[in-house]
């Protein structure tokens, strides 16, 4: 047997034992060798994508669904360069991928020749490593045979633990230095721990005590705890304890939103009735994974008091206001959930708040007529079923889906934080990868803005490519609603091309209605029409991809996204005012 | 009147003094303010692009095209980091723009909170800034009321004057900041000069002198020329002195084809018979504008000993060894050119070489059957007409397109040295613009591979959206032929969706053929086919959008392109071995 075994092949082998079986990316001259290794691993598969931001963006949506580190391959430059924003989302909001850059060989790079894709003044082949710095965890450049093999492992391993996009840069010529094939006898070690374990002991004997001596607990879980492998012990969690539990705009599904114990979306000021109340005069929040941007806190209105907050973050712990620093939150979740389980009785079950009304006055229960953002999401919610993985996109969408009530299991994949329109589209590319990979049985269904769709729309071409069979909405809402919202609502920067035939889309991209296509499009601008769209048995099966194009008022914006840029002018006015 | 001026309005003020009349980008919420004050400009005019990377294309074509400097406004992070790849592009060959990108007000950058589109560690709203730097000339952070005007005249001159990209960083309250409306009386002084006039002085009587003694001086005029002003400079000086001339594949149609001495397109030993030769053998080869990247230079085979060559760059100049470091070619070649023309009896005109075969055995004289790569591309030559601007595509496009004869005035570009497939398609909008502020008559012709179209693909629909009119050929090779031609021609990862209707495609993006839209789409699998649709009267007379799809074999390669990989191999070959 070899001892040895190509570098290229060892990374991927890596990757495949993570339980990635997927590698997403474009080819380009300096990763094609690279490329070629993939195809010596077994189970692993390559799925090309139209462009390197919608590759990126799919590696970010595969992240979200598999849990196991996405791969993202592009080529020197031009590739790692246009994949920029969709890895700095993936940063911001903790979508981990291992991005692989294939560069020119070594002796290329050190003779500084002017080659394709290299810039004046130097032809210095590093700058694109270093202008990706802020965006990623850590990385490898692949130049000392010496010290590859443990370079590559050090970069996955930082990767799987820190949720953050990592990369690794493979000349051409290096793919196929042999490294010593026995060290993937051993599995990498990725799990998470704290290394100092009397104080993980001593945060979770506080959180215990400030459980049991609370009279109105709640959870509030938000989305850092499922980017970093919290999902299942959350939902133990409020399974167990049945207290009053709530998400966030980031995090929507977390909580089975048909159990007793589900009191909905908190979002500070922008939060149905009820909501912020409850939250907020609990004498004991466990606060779950925190990502405290403004679109996830109302605008900056979450008001907990440090007194009543226990604050479970990636970097750091908080318990009723004494600070633990480079504490993670997993290890002390999982040890929580287990003494919880093993002695239930010896615990105060506290009783469930006053729930919340979910459906407040602000909401349409129309049945006919035009279709008005009051109304589409909770229909829209009826719509969906347990273990749907649902994506939303920046804009009106984003900002309507809190009103729809989620089906048990629900996976939900949106970015309102980093809010990079277009996201979705790449996003759902790598979700629908994901759910393949876990012999997912839930549909697959994208919410887009045709503004947001015209960003990314070539990836459409890709899921028709490879055969995947999501349900595509698209909001045909005559331009940028989200910024006519907050600024210039008639000014001509907020429209798009209005003329963009939808109805023929999925057949440009190749899903052909005849000979025997079941891919349907339709659309509709009434919510009659709507109803007939959604009670086609074809469209909600999932057996093909089916488009519906829902027709909306221009100026019509979702009620949190009003609320939201009303709180956020009026903060800006008095900063202004007090300032000047 | 008014002594002052709001800040934004200065911006574009300034902008439109320069003679540029759209402002191509993507609106995003910080950016929205700064828009308004477009419309307060009379004569400039907003084109909203699908998203950031293809609006930065589009600025590059535009520069191309127009010689002032392209104007590109996108939003904080999402959409600067989105467009990097393409402001990369135009730093690399030295299409200028100036970036314009919208920022979160000083107040909330200075509280670092946590809006979106900022980053973890610190939201530091600066680090973005920092990413750019090695694609820009130089920047404005606009921070600071007291240096802003300044800051803003320096930033546009120094992008003018370079052909680089700058950036202008924007907060969103700093828009309304009044400036002194005098400082618009007196217009910018972008010339380019050089300090030191007694070495501008030498370096012209040295290469006056050069010129007298030489017996088979050549012009070898190459793209910096074009990007740094100096295009009809040097067709005056080829007109003057008739001395052979050639372009390389970046700066194709700088000289007209057409005339008696254009000796063709020198790219060392990957060039017609007899071009190589023309140049080398040559006692004078007066270097324009050189740009010497792999792809340029026939793979790093151009050989032109220094004893024979005068090399005036943007950078330097050299003339027979001796350099001029930081000396400017473009005044020096105007005042040449004056010389010459002054005194054109004066000195020796030489006799021109005989002419290099320009259409060798190695292209096909077919009339029927199935379309090759050794046919298409003299063909397309004979449809060009004068005053057209053409835009090939990274690829087999462009390998190919030398292989065509220019007609007179032919404006091209093609981007072989940072080689960003999908380019095109996104500059393309740029040219249309640029020629509409020229009111240029010639037709817009864009040839793009399939797999480049599928990257940028919705840019089409900025076409038809803003009613520009250009023809469109799409050649179809099932994937991408330039990597097969590389590595792994069978490999999967060479291809692309094979399914996309290319025919439906002007349809999907709103062009109608119904309705007495005289929009067309067309294919051809054969030299019949292909006759049947460049004699069509609509397709070819630029009164609508038009559409022609080539169908090519997969394996077919320009020869240029197959010339230069074996010459790459070749030479990757022996640096092994000998470093071995």
């Amino acid at each position: 047997m070899s001892a040895t075994v190509p570098l290229g092949q060892y990374l991927f082998r890596r990757i495949k034992d993570l339980g990635t079986e997927h590698i997403l990316g474009v080819p380009g001259d300096f990763n094609l060798t690279l490329l070629d290794e993939i195809y010596n691993v077994p189970g692993l598969r390559w799925v090309g994508c139209c462009n390197e931001l919608n590759a990126a963006y799919a590696a970010d949506g595969y992240a979200r669904i598999k849990g196991s580190p996405a791969v993202l391959v592009t080529t020197y430059a031009v590739g790692e360069l246009s994949a920029m924003n969709g890895v700095a989302g993936a940063y911001a909001e903790h979508a981990g991928m291992i991005h692989i850059v294939g560069m020119p060989a070594r002796m290329l790079q050190k003779a500084r020749a002017m080659l394709h894709h290299t810039m004046e003044p130097n032809m210095d082949p590093a700058v694109y490593i270093r202008m990706a710095a802020p965006i990623r965890k850590t990385y490898a450049y692949l130049m000392d045979d010496k010290t590859m093999a443990e370079e590559i492992d050090r970069v996955i391993v930082a990767c799987v633990q820190s949720r953050l996009p990592a990369y690794i840069y493979v000349p051409a010529d290096v793919v196929s230095v042999p490294l010593d094939a026995k060290r993937l006898d051993t599995p990498l070690d990725t799990a998470v721990r704290n290394s100092n374990s009397g104080i993980e002991d001593h945060i979770i004997s506080l959180v215990l005590s400030e459980i049991e001596k609370a009279s109105h607990p709640v959870i509030l879980a938000d989305v850092l705890t499922i980017r970093h492998g919290g999902l299942e012990l959350t939902r133990k969690l409020a399974e167990i304890t049945q207290f009053p539990s709530y998400s966030t705009p980031l995090s929507k599904g977390i909580i089975d939103e048909n159990a007793p114990y589900y009191n909905g979306v908190y979002n500070g000021k922008v939060s149905f009735p009820g909501v912020a109340e409850g939250v907020e005069s609990s004498d004991l929040v466990l606060n779950l994974g925190p990502l405290l941007s403004d679109s996830n806190t109302g605008g900056f209105t979450r008001t907990i008091r440090d007194e009543n907050l226990i604050y479970l973050g990636h970097a750091y712990c908080q318990v009723k206001g004494e600070k633990f620093d480079g504490v993670h939150f997993l290890p002390i979740l999982k040890r929580i959930v287990g003494e919880l389980e093993s002695q239930s009785q010896n615990y105060n079950v506290p009783r469930p708040q006053q729930k919340p009304r979910l459906e407040p006055p602000v909401l349409s229960k129309a049945s006919s007529g035009e279709i008005r953002q009051s109304y589409i999401w909770q229909r829209l919610g009826r719509f969906f079923k347990e273990n749907d993985i649902i994506l939303t996109e920046s804009g009106t969408a984003q900002f309507g889906a809190p009103d729809a009530t989620f089906p048990p299991n629900a996976k939900y994949i949106t970015q309102i934080f980093w809010s990079s329109i277009g996201y979705t589209v790449g996003a759902c590319l790598g979700a629908l990868v994901a759910a393949k990979e876990l012999r997912h049985p839930g549909r697959v269904i994208l919410i887009v803005g045709e503004g947001s769709l015209q960003m990314t729309v070539q990836e459409i071409g890709t899921y028709i490519r490879y055969g995947f069979k999501p349900i595509i909405f698209v909001v045909n809402n005559k331009g940028y609603s989200i910024e006519r919202a907050i600024h210039g609502p008639e000014q001509e920067y907020n429209d798009v091309s209005l003329i963009w035939d939808y109805q023929k889309m999925l057949e440009f991209f190749g899903a052909r209605q005849d000979k025997g296509g079941r891919a349907k499009s339709q659309a509709a601008k009434t919510i009659e029409e709507l109803e007939a769209v959604l009670n086609d048995e074809d469209f909600g099966n999932g057996d093909s991809i089916q488009l519906c194009e829902i027709h909306m008022d221009k100026f019509d914006y979702p009620w949190r996204l009003s609320t939201q840029v009303d709180i956020t002018r009026e903060r800006m006015k008095k900063a202004t005012s007090s300032s000047s």
